[in-house]
């Protein structure tokens, strides 16, 4: 069967890379919920994980181990499970005939790779080769919030604060907040293994390695990922991201400085009838985003919209996203399903 | 016995309203840390507290309920019992011959009243009328490390995101993180009291009330607090101020932009040798400001200090500082230290 004559039937063959990480459980999870079309479902992941099940559609999927014949019979490969993983696995799926979509921050850069956010740059997808990459959880947030400002008013720069969740991390990051906490609440000493400080009653400034410049890759990766997916290779973009002790959801404050003056109402408005958001702003009610909000909200959630009381261009926003989810399963299976349409008339795939 | 009989004798009669707060214990504690010349201690608080001790010196003292007397013969009064408590008692403090400074939010703006932080302004104490006002916790730990950047280079504007810990909102908050970390640690539902919203595994950005303009109390407090402080009442800066589940520690992710491009090693030096400041920026070695520090240092933390790769003139920070003490109790009792030379040869205090 030809990946023509598959996306014609209207089902694919799924391969999920990384499927015991929390992303990768997440892609599993949101395939079922959003119906995709899955014909048949394969669970990829390391030698330690293989032989365990995850449950799908009710049935039991056994894992098992990436090799280098994994993706034959594949149609769309979700990838999450770390850059390395993506270098070696990417090429031999693509080779085998499958379309991945890579969670990893491997091509991400990669000028044949398109970087893609539905809501935002959905039109990246027809000119890939293979291979597209899914943005950085935080990027993810930022960018649907940005893109609706930057067609309606321009923007001039952006600088952002973040708050990041420990799941961005992984499940051990997620046990070690979990661990740490219980034992301080107990007046024990606090373990460390996955960050280089307690992370319980603790806030971190460092995400990724440190580059010379003295940014951290996260930081970097919002400034490269957000001018790439925006088309603006020289947006003035800067960012500083931390790590904070809660388990999902990344937050993001945001200043924003417009090229033209956007009034507030229709600031509004616009984010009203953006896809994607869900405007959380009626602080006469104390409603506002909140991590917490994202076990149940889909949406990038954006709310405290002000303007800089001190420049008439400048805009002050409060963002929230689940991360494991738009920042990162969700997003990947959106780019899936914009797929068949784009590439079921694309002669090279077979 | 005058005021400046007590001031050339060099040791004061003090009183600590709100003694039994987490600000008001932590002034004792600092009083007696520095070294600070106390003839005498009363403790005062509300009746609730009343009859309670709080330990000074290897001595126990007790707590008195605060009335319209309890300022006979005292020279300095700490005041940390809430804005409703300083415009009632603050008066009649003055009346009986103290000099009040005051942690509450009562006399900040009054253009009688000096807004003090003594590494930045403290030629301000010497025109006092009787108050001198103790600025807010996150303002003072901006204005300790904007000042030299503005005596060297200039401010054309200046944002700021917070991760703000509970102690700021008192013992009850610090309770309120407390059970519900325990509570969600065991799978049982997390009770609030204090906050909106739950703060444990979260991050809320509603610190104060909500004003008209979509800002919180506490933001707007940040920005009319520093532009007093630094004498520039037409300085550009904005904030977003959020509650973190932290116990002790504010932290503050500060974008400046300079008037003049000042180089980032001088900019160092110049922190280095600034008064108050402690520099923690060694990224290579995972060094940079955090909360959990604030038990052991009582300066301001800065950390994290990099240009604005895309605006010269740009520079991003990252300040952490004990709310409790230079956020409140210490910079109290550094204004008290800073009240002999000003105030021993003023006639009016007797």
């Amino acid at each position: 069967m030809t990946f023509r004559e598959v996306c014609l039937s209207g089902e694919y063959r799924v391969a999920v890379l990384g499927a015991t990480g929390v992303v990768g459980q997440e892609m599993v999870k949101v395939l079922e919920e959003r119906n995709f079309p899955v014909a048949s479902l394969r669970l990829l992941a390391t030698e330690r994980s293989a032989g365990k099940e995850l449950e799908f559609r009710g049935e039991a999927v056994k894992i098992e181990k990436a090799g280098s014949s994994s993706f034959r019979n594949i149609d769309i490969a979700l990838f999450s499970a770390g850059s390395a993983a993506s270098r070696k696995f990417a090429p031999l799926a693509v080779k085998a005939g499958a379309v991945v979509i890579d969670n990893s921050s491997a091509f991400r850069m990669d000028n044949q790779v398109p970087l893609v956010v539905p809501e935002v740059n959905s039109q990246e997808i027809a000119g890939h080769n293979g291979i597209i990459a899914n943005p950085n959880c935080s990027t993810i947030q930022l960018v649907v919030v940005l893109k609706p400002l930057l067609d309606k008013a321009g923007l001039q720069r952006v600088i952002v604060s973040t708050y990041q969740s420990v799941s961005g991390t992984g499940k051990d990051a997620v046990r070690e907040l979990q661990s740490q906490t219980g034992a301080l609440l107990r007046h024990r000493k606090a373990h460390r293994n996955i960050y280089p400080h307690q992370i319980a009653f603790n806030i971190i400034p460092h995400i990724g390695d440190f580059e010379d410049s003295g940014y951290t890759m996260e930081e970097m990766k919002m400034v490269h990922e957000t001018r790439k997916i925006l088309d603006m290779p020289d947006l003035a973009i800067t960012a500083t991201t931390a790590r904070v002790p809660v388990f999902i959801g990344h937050t993001e404050s945001v200043y924003v400085e417009t090229v033209s003056v956007i009034p507030l109402k229709k600031l509004i408005l616009l984010l009203l009838k953006s896809p994607g958001i869900k405007l959380v702003d009626d602080t006469a009610n104390n409603k506002y985003p909140l991590p917490i909000m994202t076990e149940i909200y889909d949406e990038v959630l954006v709310g405290r919209i002000r303007r800089d009381l001190s420049i008439e261009t400048g805009l002050n926003m409060w963002i929230v996203a689940n991360n494991l989810r738009k920042g990162a399963a969700l997003n990947a299976v959106q780019i899936a399903e914009l797929l068949p349409q784009d590439k079921a008339d694309r002669p090279e795939e077979k």
